[in-house]
């Protein structure tokens, strides 16, 4: 690629220019291992060594940086979201061709537009939108609807009348549909399970990772709404309703008819107990287990630190009698309180 | 479709009726959002609010709470689980019609009832019984054996050689026979993969989760018994036993070699060492990492609440120094002591 | 098979033999089930009763437990090493006939040695080395490395400029090379996602488990060294590096960018937190969230004992409140100070 200009990047995406506008930028790269004809960006000030030291031909950064640039810079508040449309832009996406590769099975009408890869098969009565990819190996199940310009890499498997919106990125091995966990008990105590016909229902502008799994509701239905993103090995249970624009990061639990918020972050390994309420613009950190609704915004934690093993095992021991040590503690308040009365 | 009376119902599943047995039922909905039409079911006394509201055309229910009910109702000392008997039968299920797809690959001989979906291989030896519905895109090694009338959802892997019973269920992704995790180290720490030469043998009516994993045996096999219910994104490590009737939910991870009960159950995330024993009838909490074994029936927790964010700082930091703690509290012990006895 | 001889055994691998040289070997099998024609070890002293009791042909053992062997043994300083060849020959492998399956989709190049099994795809431009085995219903995206003698089981994903090394072992449903989880924000709060335009190498020798997953790099790699083994179940995030001979057990989680270093050993369900630097011979308990970085060689571990359910209510409940315990225990001790200078 001949890239572009720092003109050409000024008058599409904004920010002032302090440098050459004739530079070119082919690439984006990170500030310490970047080289003529990358861009770079500083947004957390931890690295403004590394700026210093910048082979880059430009660097995009906030205005207090920007004396601070030995090289061309683009200016701008929000640097790394700058940085993310530019590098949308400069980064090549390989679309597949449209058409049905002859090894598919394409048991529905669909556009032209739409790509179906080798191997994939789609059911009857599925609905595929325009420009849609279809990985090789993936599977679709019938009546399934994917909304316009959405993409699902190899080997996504769509269960029977789910609904995804438009513009999803699905990964490999993402599973959406397959059945909610729910069981009664009988009398000689075997589980006799509860029919899951409730679909998936997926809004717009969504991803989800790798091996990501999405349970179909019961007697209801499970529903991510617009613009959340999953990453991968996320579990999703049945009747889970995620609100807009919310971020789970990768190997996260929830339980089922759990209520999740808009805008709300969550780090990896974190496990959501069923039925709970999680409101708008709650923060969870990686590795905290939600045994309790959680109604006002904020950061939630629940993690113990790692130590060395052996510190970890003098200290975490006392956890089995912390009740014995408060019982202590009070013990020794009265003991005390009685001498200083006497004294 | 046209649905069935509440006289038929009683006549087939039992119960004791009150309201009029001509009522006509064409779907199961929860109290809260069902319509006419509909029938529900009460089992947790926290929602009786909701059935005094309820615009089902019936209810299922224990007998205290059919005075409460302001529709036709079905008493029985198990209305969860009479719902699941009413719900399968209310359910269509769409089964897959007899056959082999032209796209499958099929190396052994099937009953004719058996049908195997477009791009699915079935190896040589393979054993597979009647009725058996296997989706697209799934595949099975050469000599594993699969039990009449199971169904697995598309893109699921069964290594060579496993076994599994009647009436299974096994959703997309699962990889049932993968080697286990066994490795030698030699002089320069490099590993030495020890052949998993074992196999996995699952029970009758066993259902297994999407993205779930259940490695092979290393010189004895994996065992999955009769009625065990597993979630997604389960991993069962190799030459794990599973008894009868467990249920697990989401995300549980057991290590090599551990040996489980009949009749437990494991809350999601739980993570179980190896080579442990948990006895029968074992309940454990979401969440928990169990580190040693567990004989005794009952329920076993062991996790962390979640805080806002600066409570925790300010009330975890604490565990690196309980064993300060706990000295300060002997010494102040003693110190007391000193005093109590002079004075 | 015939097996082999405790002669044969000895002339290829070494060790001394005590007992007939004559005794047949044809499988390997544990102390407590072998019978007669199987070979066991003893490596940990917990099992010298076993061995005492044992139906093995013959035993590997240490020097020190030959005296306790009632059957043939052999003497090496590391018995479960020894077994660890020795079984790798006594297990037959089953190796795939070479040739392109007729419902496979090869759109590149490969040598005549390579197997390709039915429905698998791999795109214009991937390069695939002698003797490689990919399964049934893989996909192997375009310009993709697989390095010579490496086998895929089947419906692996490897996604697009992908590179794995030599003698490779994927298991089923593991994916290679999804896009790692980036975003910016908004200001209207919605995700911008960040191009994930770096790759997945691989080194040599390393073995992936069942459902794992690594994502491809933003900018840079994620890079995998030779002989690393992970489990089933991991995830590993974008820009992720681990050094050679580090061994994973399965459902670790690792955030991007972390560096871990060779020769560690990580227990089942870690979380490792971005950006962390984990150093060489670093071992972590499994269950342990690292939430810091680790730059000594050691043992490390953060995890809470489980409890009967009860005994956790009441000792847990204090760590809402261990502040305020060690704010009590900082008042009792000037309290006590107080009257010591009085009495």
């Amino acid at each position: 690629m001949a890239g572009v200009t720092l003109a050409q990047i000024i008058a599409r995406l904004g920010g002032e220019l302090k440098g050459n506008e004739a530079i070119r930028i082919v690439r984006v790269a990170p500030l310490e291992t970047a080289v003529a004809g990358d861009i770079s960006f500083l947004s957390n000030p931890r690295y403004t060594k590394q700026l210093a030291e910048t082979k880059a031909s430009a660097v995009i950064l906030k205005p207090q940086f920007a004396a601070g640039s030995p090289v061309a810079c683009i200016i701008t508040p929000q640097p790394y979201l700058y940085f993310a449309y530019l590098a949308q832009w400069l980064t090549p996406v390989d679309n597949a061709a449209p058409g049905i590769h002859h090894s598919a099975t394409v048991e529905t009408n669909i556009p032209a537009s739409v790509s179906v890869g080798p191997g994939a098969w789609i059911g009857t009565g599925a609905k595929i939108g325009k420009n849609v990819q279809i990985g090789a190996g993936c599977t679709v199940g019938k009546g399934a609807e994917i909304g316009a310009d959405s993409r699902l890499y190899p080997q996504v498997s769509i269960y029977a009348g789910c609904r995804i919106g438009l513009r999803a990125i699905i990964h490999s091995g993402a599973v959406i549909g397959s059945d909610g966990f729910g069981f009664a008990q009988e009398k000689d105590r075997s589980w006799v399970k509860i029919p899951q016909n409730g679909r998936v229902f997926i809004g717009d502008d969504v991803e989800i990772g790798a091996n990501t799994t999405i349970d179909r509701g019961a007697m209801e239905d499970t529903i991510i709404e617009n613009g959340v993103k999953l990453d991968n090995q996320i579990q999703v249970g049945h009747n889970v309703h995620i609100g807009a624009h919310t971020a789970m990061a990768g190997c996260v639990g929830i339980a089922g008819s759990a209520k999740i918020g808009r805008h709300c972050t969550v780090g990896g390994g974190v496990v959501i107990l069923g039925h709970l309420k999680i409101g708008d613009d709650v923060n969870i950190s990686a590795g905290t287990l939600v045994a309790k609704s959680i109604l006002k915004p904020g950061n939630y934690t629940g993690t113990v630190p790692s130590l060395p093993h052996q510190d970890w095992l003098k200290n975490f021991a006392h956890l089995r009698h912390l009740d014995t040590m408060a019982d202590k503690i009070r013990a020794l308040e009265s003991r005390l309180a009685q001498l200083e009365k006497k004294s």
